[in-house]
């Protein structure tokens, strides 16, 4: 088990300890709004991220509690991540740094619908993909992607 | 000028870019939170940054459009430094960040007030330090402490 010294009892702090990592926060993109669940879905992502980068953050994010893995269909075989409740409550920050993003980005890849959609309902906008998160175990695609 | 060469126009690696970087938030939430507006106040944080990393995202937040710094009362002086209007937008994702934290952090430092005002009244809590950040050039010490 990971031993990590906390240097404060900042709130601030503590978010950036479990995913204060920009690749951690790029897999939490994928499962969140992109449908990719698995090892090798994670690394197609443009952002190239290398193996041994992403074996690391996904076993932190599984200690964390942010993410977990289902059984597989046969003995011993794994299946899909999914982010935990935990997790998904990361969503309004996700939002945030989506909107923060299109507003800053002039080369922004963000999606305008959804971006309109959250400036103006933000609560249901959220509240609409927090309830297929919490109801989708094995998304096959993505149902709301940001770009 | 730092060039950097963006792998994707996703707006959760833009946002990665600029702020992805657990010092760079630490930074912010001084500016933000704590009334600290200079390098050495900065390097008085509980989290010890040291400083070459802080000389260095002090540059990058204020090459990014983050931070600026005010001149300082004699020629060739610099004063402290400030969230730009851009810097103060990245106030909700600060928000969320630390309602995250207060809710799953069980040594938490959160504090109770703020966090609840946070919670029942998250517009009108936003609009009332946002207003403040932008009238407030050169604070004389925290106003809003989440902990």
């Amino acid at each position: 088990m990971r031993q990590r010294r906390r240097k404060s009892a900042c709130p601030v702090h503590f978010a950036l300890e479990v995913f204060g990592d920009p690749w951690t926060l790029l897999i939490i993109r994928d499962l969140m709004f992109k449908g990719r669940t698995r090892y090798t879905d994670f690394l197609r992502a443009e952002e190239a991220i290398a193996t041994n980068v992403l074996a690391d953050r996904l076993a932190r994010l599984e200690e964390d509690g942010i993410i977990a893995q289902a059984a597989g269909a046969s003995r011993g075989a794994r299946g899909p991540y999914r982010l935990t409740a935990k997790g998904i409550e990361l969503l309004p920050i996700m939002l945030e740094i989506i909107g923060w993003s299109a507003t800053h980005d002039p080369k922004t890849a963000a999606d305008r619908e959804f971006v309109r959609r959250f400036r103006t309902q933000p609560a249901a906008f959220t509240a609409e993909i927090r309830s297929q998160l919490l109801a989708d175990h094995s998304p096959s695609g993505p149902i709301h992607d940001p770009a």
